[in-house]
């Protein structure tokens, strides 16, 4: 008997959850065992609503629109649920012959998907998950749909600012990278290297305590030798306490909010150093720009995207897509299942063979890593002023 | 007989200054009449130094790379020129041969323009200006190479962004844009709405005197209406007094140091209206982005710098290549040549017709004015939650 799709995307979108939403739709328009495919509007919330739209008679031309739509087409949340919502969940499922549920999501969402699947025990219901996370925070998996597109943002992006700083190098620019445990997408910023002296000339990670004096040091040097000079920092550096090096400036009950780090050593620059230095702050940019997303991870995202559809119709349940790499010269990926109990809420930081030594940039062999992942090499810039 | 000539670069750059370059030295290259094509390396205080780069052996594979080179292939400054300079600069010319002078640049390089050109005066050189700024300050003209880009990087910036806080409205996004005194760019961003409700949802232009009350009841009204609500802000705001609306954070004898305005304005939020807010500053990303350059404005950029050579060899001098919008449906410009004492030092803002009567947003007019200026359209997103 053919059973309905639910896909239902949680927490933050990423430059490529649209292209794994086109994944889905495509596979289970063409799969005789899916009758109706339902976007849940709105996250895990729209579920307990149901809030459901039928999202298979959109036609081709508009479905390819996905590819390059930011945020989330079918809307997200932050919601969390509890222990009597997924029972109630479980009633909604079946009270709309829907068979096959997918959660596009990070560790929050493998979270409620491996809730989700506990509770539809015993039933004919199939719940799989597709890894989504710019942090690129997911544990197991090689790397997470959405983090390639974000690092080649970060590493265009320090590489355009590079350009521009070492044309008229009269400041210390301070870029400001997401990720605020994990040091991944700040890591990637290296990418942006073509020649020796290029930018980044500094990359600051979460996951090592951060020393002022040494900071302070560090961008001195560098600016009385080339005068301009480009720093990446994760937005959630800490101090060798644990706590965030920006005070913070409010609190309520339910949360603390700080400054922007870029902003906050922009301005340690300038007042302890009496050099002019700037803060840029992308921010939300970084995962929402389509005109440096990633070809490779955009095409890595319609996959997971279409081997969910394909394994839960297979009758997996309980499991998330990975990504795997295959060892050799030429980057080469396959997918694997993963049962969801050892993905959920594991926070993967970076490791400490991808940081040197002062803590103050990545090695080699994190950017052999991730080179690949960022598709299209970047831009080849022209500087006749090297040639002098 | 063969003159040479000397292209030089002023002030910050733009995503096109080197499109310019590139007409330029393509031009030059096939003008009998020019004999070697020097770059100033460095800006003005290049040629003080003489730090000619010879650029005409530079082959067509190397050139075509300045079309996406960000920054300036030959280097800028910021130095001002004193009155003696000025004569040691003619010196310095005939020294060189060099009989063509091209100032590319802003309000400063016209005004060097000008000044080196008076210098000049009796002496078989000829100084020609060729248009630039982001800012689109440059007065006479209908707009300034560099502007069309750095209009589409915010528009398409704001676009994303929007679509991103659309699909998860949990918070207040405030984006900061350049331009401190002229509100071009910020005004730009109203070129992402497609749709009724689109971001940017507010704009605020450094034209109008910051109201901090009227702001903070327009993103309550507006966020308790969507949830998620993205405003636009100039870096330059001022309150009625003519006073940053950031308080200063250093000063020293040749500067004063302000705070961000983005990050100023989103703990404003935070702590008056207790909504959660975030603050996005692309910076120099608005300027340097080689991705959303606009093809209009890469194309007129090459242009002008071909103008300018002509110009020059034509025996003009004292002038700088104009960009006149020519009426009709379609957008269409030809070049003129306008006396540069008209454009030195004369800052244009935006005129009170494209400001609406709150002082929170652009008119028709403006979006007229400006859509043609960023070139191709921009992405289609798409959006399943806009049909439930």
């Amino acid at each position: 008997m053919k059973g309905n799709l639910l896909v239902v995307h949680g927490g933050g979108p990423t430059a490529v959850i649209n292209s794994s939403l086109y994944g889905v739709i495509t596979e289970a328009k063409q799969n005789d065992k899916i009758d109706k495919i339902y976007g849940a509007i709105g996250g895990t919330e729209a579920i307990l609503k149901e809030n459901f739209l039928d999202l298979g008679k959109t036609n081709d031309e508009k479905l390819k629109r996905l590819l390059h739509t930011p945020g989330t087409a079918i809307g997200s949340s932050r919601f969390a649920l509890e222990q009597e919502d997924y029972q109630e969940m479980v009633k909604i499922f079946k009270k709309n012959n829907i068979k096959y549920v997918l959660f596009n999501g990070g560790n929050g969402s493998m979270d409620t998907c491996g809730k989700a699947e506990k509770a539809c025990e015993g039933e004919d219901i199939y719940v799989v998950g597709i890894p989504k996370t710019i942090d690129n925070d997911l544990s197991i998996i090689d790397h997470a749909p959405g983090f390639g597109s974000a690092a080649k943002y970060i590493a265009a992006t320090t590489a355009e600012i590079g350009a521009d700083v070492k044309s008229l190098p009269i400041h210390v620019c301070v870029i400001e990278a997401m990720g605020r445990n994990a040091g991944w997408i700040t890591a990637a910023s290296a990418l942006a290297r073509k020649n020796e002296k290029d930018a980044p000339h500094l990359i600051y990670l979460p996951e090592r305590p951060f020393d002022e004096e040494e900071f302070l040091e560090d961008v001195k040097k560098l600016y009385d030798e080339l005068g301009g000079v480009v720093v990446v920092v994760s937005e959630g550096l800490k101090n060798k306490d644990g706590e965030s090096i920006v005070p913070p400036i409010f609190k309520t009950e339910r949360a603390i909010y700080y400054g922007d780090v870029s902003s906050h050593l922009s301005n340690l620059i300038i007042k302890r150093l009496g050099i002019k230095a700037r803060s840029e702050k992308p921010g939300l940019s970084g995962r929402a720009s389509i005109a440096l997303q990633s070809n490779v991870d955009r095409e890595e995202a319609i996959l997971v995207g279409k081997e969910a559809v394909k394994a839960a119709v297979a009758g997996h349940t309980g499991v998330m897509v990975g990504i795997n790499r295959i060892p050799g010269q030429k980057y080469k990926i396959e997918t694997s299942l993963i049962p969801i109990e050892e993905v959920m809420m594991h926070e993967r930081v970076l490791p400490k063979e991808y940081i040197n030594e002062r803590g103050n940039d990545v090695t080699k062999e994190f950017i052999d890593w991730c080179r690949p992942l960022i598709g299209e090499d970047l831009l080849d810039f022209l500087s006749f002023k090297d040639e002098m």
